[in-house]
């Protein structure tokens, strides 16, 4: 069982690819990264157990209906008086970028105490805990339950992973320095992109410029070597997005462990929606070590789960393990399954 | 011109008779009393000034572009950085009630001070000044700010109308007697139901049961002139719906000025939307009253426009003057105009 | 087989209760008297030919295949350079009335010649031919070629109904009465409501006002027997619409036969649609009239199969003989059908 | 728990009014007499399990999720290879009937053997077991599982309920009454309306016509003693209703318990979809006699939940025991809850 | 005039690019191989019949109507009790396949006999008869009924084509090989893929691996060869598609005649919808052999139609003649048409 | 103050990339040149007044409505009795182009007379007049309107600029040469393609084939060249499009000056919806040239702003001066705005 701890939000999003100051209509899904991951794994069969803060009206019924929809287990999920936080989703194409907006302040969740949550029930059968950088940038309180998660998980043998995630919005990078170095330590497998390691830990790779769409692999293995010996994490995994336009990116990933470094394939995505696609390949790296797969397949099944992440409407990556294996097996060449 | 101060909140409807939990669009519209207000009067070529505080980002856009769309004056708008008020709202069907929920806490309008408003820029050229009893409970300051409105108002010789309209979920019942009490010698006109007058100044007519459906005509005299009595206040509307069902309300008003009591005719009403319905009798009393018209003319217009208000989708009545005009003077048929 | 000749237009109605400044969708469809007729006589498995002129280009295409999909003979519809007319078309809720806005001037099948028909190839196997006061009303050309068509019909020993139906954007009652007086010698059966009569003739019933939704059953005797005696028409048949509002309407007709008036039931309609609602009753009658019902038999189908149109969306009355007979035996319960 | 045993088929809706041929765009939802009652049950923060077959294709894990998001237990739902039962339902309004057209023959349910079922792990923890006439019509295999849960049910002490719904396109009266009488021994509640008391066992009522909308109250008793007298069964409960039009039903229903007949409020209803109507009656009853309500308690908890039914688009009643109690506590009057 | 002969479907599919179990709306069409080349040959100026049977239902009659509009002869398509056959249709995109789920077993055309076609009227003025691969493999009974539409086609004079079209869930290789080999003697023209010509006959190429887009063009020359030996057919027909993902694939044609290889131009499309891809070929194809094009320009014409259809939503190709002669003419730039 | 002067169009499309004869629904929005840039000027925060005339009924207030919520200033729009020109836009895809069907024939706005316009007014306060080849070829008196309007602007020392937009179905070569060609003098801005510098000046490049997406780049230097020659304009804008197909456009463009010529960036698009484009471009080299940019910086703007309307749904250029800059100094990777 994995238990995957963070906010769920609401997200909005106008039809097709019209912007907020033109459609009078809003596609209502749910979204958050440690809710996409839980639902990746729960589509994989696996438990998964998610824990967040939900308001006890209307709107958190119908996205506790939801996640039972997708399968996971919402056993641990405490409702309270309050809003669910928002975010408004405008899909970018070509030259135009995707472009987010939130209104997640004062969220149930964010506004919980470490206190609220009773982390022996909740990692009940657990073995393995994962959350993002963005659940303890939240809030003070959320930050602090996180590190008492972490203390809880490693007392318990259960293995950690963590996305670094960072998001400017919600906090500053020295705080998210700060915050995160103190979680680091408690941490197993983590997942970044260079940007991530660059932001929230002052970690650089040289000669890459992520805007003009071109990444110098090979400074890589130099990010994820500063990370584990920063930390003694003992697995690092990167994703490289080479962002051709909003319409088409390139997408592989590296995965460092043990001082060895793997690389994945490189598939060139027509975009279809691509938010949640790095929480996909993180649920899908979970997927891989869980089962028990070497360091080359899990990277190529993780891949492969987020290459398809990108052909999916929403943030949940609504994918099966059987869906991931003839992709990551060669076939990418979208002929008509009847 | 006339001067609306309030909020306006994003709305989020399900499609049709869908439940929250039902539905994977919502409809996103704006509105707020105040707001409502202006477009309707914008919509009988009058000019409407509505004051506000919105985001500065594209929702913020997407709403002031919608208030320019129903030539509402936008120009004492001010955007700063923060969320806009938002608000569900589930249509109704039959016995099964429609339903709203709020999430409005922190807006970006709820947490102006009074100083941000210029009222001597806000009212040149204004003859009319309105708001209703939600304005005054989103925050202190924004109680403050529209005491300081009135008294400037006041001072301008502007008329002043406020709709009583209480909110349970935004303040007591003791803190809004207070307040409004505060503001109430400096109205002009008030409007009014007969829960309003009980709930916020415990005004009571007898004999009524407004779930039932049925109301007692007679005892508004009652509240009216209790009123009267205590705020010297001119003039007061009272609109009485009663509610046979979610699907079918009766719809009528009275206006007492100057010791006399006016009664409207009452209109059998199948609806396609309600919400708004209160506002659109405001804003139709203060077309006839601007206009001239005698109280009872000015009373069969603004209910006339209410009752139009019903066939309407959304918060605003998108009815023009002519339209408003054909039913008060008798053709409620509904025969097709080729 | 039943030849109509009429102008079609494109049809385009907002979603649902929007307004045409509320919405960004149009639903199209297309709809025309003598079109509705013949599609009615379709649907009733009747070969109804309906002539006209389309453009030449994608837009009478869709039309083209919406008649066939409909199953009307449109072997002799001619098609040119030129446009389609259109009308808008609001859906009225209670006391807001449906609005229909024409866009129709300068229409291909309205700039026809008369010499563009070949009433012989079109008659060829017809027993009845039918239209409508808007055709000859679309140009001075086509109400030419309408009389043609008449005598044509005449010297054929086909049958020839009208309906007169009255459109004063058209023209004028004194043109429409001229060209109308022009066209009735050769009318066997003449289907109107007392408006038309009065509008087109200057026949009028006393005590009776329409707006209001009374009408006086007992005076469209005489409605009836002045225009058999003036232009000698064997049969006349008048629609009863009482207007309670936009959504509620009780509808019953009349036929006047031989001296002796026939009354069918009234039906208390829950509206959906009721543009075409004259039409299906036209085209319920000549079914019935074709099939050798008796008048009274012929008047319940005519006005079961027009209660019937109510109930659909469109111009169009989709609903079998099956259907019409059922309501006409009796069941309005409305019990679901399994 | 409760367990609730039968099919699920595939609900494929037109859009609003749209027959079958005019529209281009179904909605797919899912419904079942009995998943019907378990969904309403889990609303009610009931345990309920259903039991059936579903295709182990993308079609059968739509559905799965979909029961899932509604809280039913379906731990002891099988998957197969095969086909899932679909209904077309075409939405009736005013004199225009409801229609219901089948494609569910051959579905991987009624396919399944008696041995299929493991009825003590289905029944472990089970308080309640609950089927319609529907299921034992669907195959020999299924009538002869259903025989099988009944006694398993009666051994451990379950109560045993079944609502008769009578399907002509299924099996033949005489075979109904055959089999259906073959399972009334195990049966404590059966709901039935006269139709189907008649149908299925050729008890009869006098003076009731249920085309015309009347129904003759009185009458009911004497179907009810006939059924407990015939049967042994403890309790029967009867829904009426009166068909004013596909857009109006009066509803109401009794209860007969021990020799006394419980009679519950009549609602006039606005009619938004009436499938389940039945369905959401019996699971009402279910809820009130589990919660060991007294017979008039549970009879109005029942009619009023199945009176909300007839307010909410789709087979499942989404609604709560709080909703449900407002209506049962007398406030239909609809008005807005904010 | 054309004959063509099989089952037609209605398809269902999600909006857009959801999956089934994210869509709570699905796009209702009809389509099947035989139908798709009637409806192009209509679209295309042709007389087409398509012979079929159908379910005597709403559903039946939709697909009727539809089948009208595309202006295809209907007159011998023969209505019965029973099903109707359906397919769903996922729309994949760039890595992710689309997907076809079948539910077509015992459909009315399915349990046709052969002597339920009269084949002396069907084939009555008609000069090409055409059916593919998936029409013998629904039952023994049509694939006797083919056979003897074959021979009674050729006793005519009537030209016979056959798409190959394997489907592996309708029959094994094996049987599809028997059946198959009775009815090519009867054939003159043969349309086909690699994959149909080796699954059905174990006729193979060297060197292609269709799931990597790579395809051996010379090889093909080979394929179509070891046809017209073994089965004496004139004219052999191979459609090559590389797929390089699911939002694009390369597209070209081969065409074998009297010892010569033609070789069409290939394209580079951006998909909107490639199901009925092969049936544009075919219908392409046989309507420029009808109108005694040679062969280069009738495989041109063939394989330019079959590139549009992939840029249509749904089965039928939507193109006109004058659409496919620009393209085939050498337009493919997509400029706008003003 | 920028005044652009010319018609408004409804524009009518199917949804997504269904054709006209697929569709039920059209996408209402409007359009035409003169407001596109309107409105794209709005957009950069400019005053931008447009002039034209519209009907005086619900259509031509939706329309007013519109350019009002896009911040244009309609204060000298005049309406009157008639019609709205219309246009049907079918979205092409890939080798499918897309198809516009005028329907533009007797609009209020091509029926107005020279006198109508009081160009004093119109003035007041402007510096920039903008029309385009489009607006005198709609009749006669609107051809004198802009001759005159032109004369005035002169007059007033008001910039004068032209975008040539030749519309072969408007008027002939001919005509349009002799009338364009008394309108060059008073233009300081000329737009155009290479086309219609050609087809309405018959001014040539070499070695161009446009269907075949080939332009050669440096013969623009020699059309410009000779348009300031012929004509004495100042300045000569060429816009380059090479149409890979409809999904994807190469787009760039030329700048003309003083003897200079300036060359864009060239941008590789995946297109939303290309209509307006040109425009865009247009209002994007009036708003640098306003603004007091050079003539690369104008020119890179004006290329960035109409490469981002290509990935904006309607006619409208939905994008901020922040986001035409960002795109412009390099950033179209189509990264997440968060």
């Amino acid at each position: 069982m994995i238990v995957t701890f963070g906010e769920i939000m609401m997200r909005l999003a106008p039809t097709g690819y019209l912007r907020l100051n033109q459609t009078s209509q809003l596609e209502m899904t749910f979204g958050g990264g440690e809710a996409n991951v839980a639902v990746s794994l729960a589509n994989y069969n696996k438990h998964a157990r998610f824990v967040t803060g939900l308001p006890d009206n209307d709107i958190g019924a119908a996205c506790l209906g939801q996640l039972r929809k997708w399968n996971v287990d919402t056993s641990q999920i405490k409702t309270n008086f309050g809003r669910m936080g928002i975010y408004y989703c405008e899909k970018g194409a070509s030259q135009r970028p995707s472009k987010v907006i939130y209104d997640r302040a004062g969220s149930v969740f964010s506004q919980m105490k470490s206190e609220d949550f009773d982390w022996d029930t909740i990692f009940e059968g657990a073995k393995w805990f994962h959350f993002t950088g963005i659940t303890p940038a939240l809030s003070d309180n959320i930050a602090e339950a996180t590190l008492e998660a972490c203390k809880r998980a490693k007392a318990k043998n259960i293995t950690v992973s963590c996305d670094l995630n960072y998001r400017k919005k919600l906090w500053s990078k020295e705080k998210a320095n700060r915050i995160m170095s103190g979680l680091m330590p408690y941490v197993d497998v983590l997942i970044a992109n260079e940007e991530d390691a660059n932001d929230v830990f002052g970690i650089k790779a040289g000669n890459t410029d992520v805007t003009a769409g071109k990444l110098c692999f090979d400074s890589y293995r130099d990010v994820a070597k500063q990370i584990v010996d920063r930390f003694g994490i003992k697995t690092v995994a990167v994703t490289l997005r080479e962002s051709v336009s909003a319409s088409n990116n390139l997408w592989s990933a590296l995965l460092y462990d043990n001082g060895n470094l793997y690389s994945s394939k490189k598939y060139n995505i027509q975009i279809v929606d691509r938010v949640g696609g790095g929480d996909s390949f993180g649920a899908g790296l979970i997927y891989g070590l869980t089962e028990g797969y070497d360091c080359q397949r899990a990277l190529e099944f993780a891949t492969a789960a987020s290459c398809l992440k990108h052909t999916i409407e929403g943030d949940f990556n609504n994918v099966s393990v059987f869906e991931v294996e003839a992709l990551a097996d060669g076939d990418g060449s979208g002929r008509v399954q009847r």
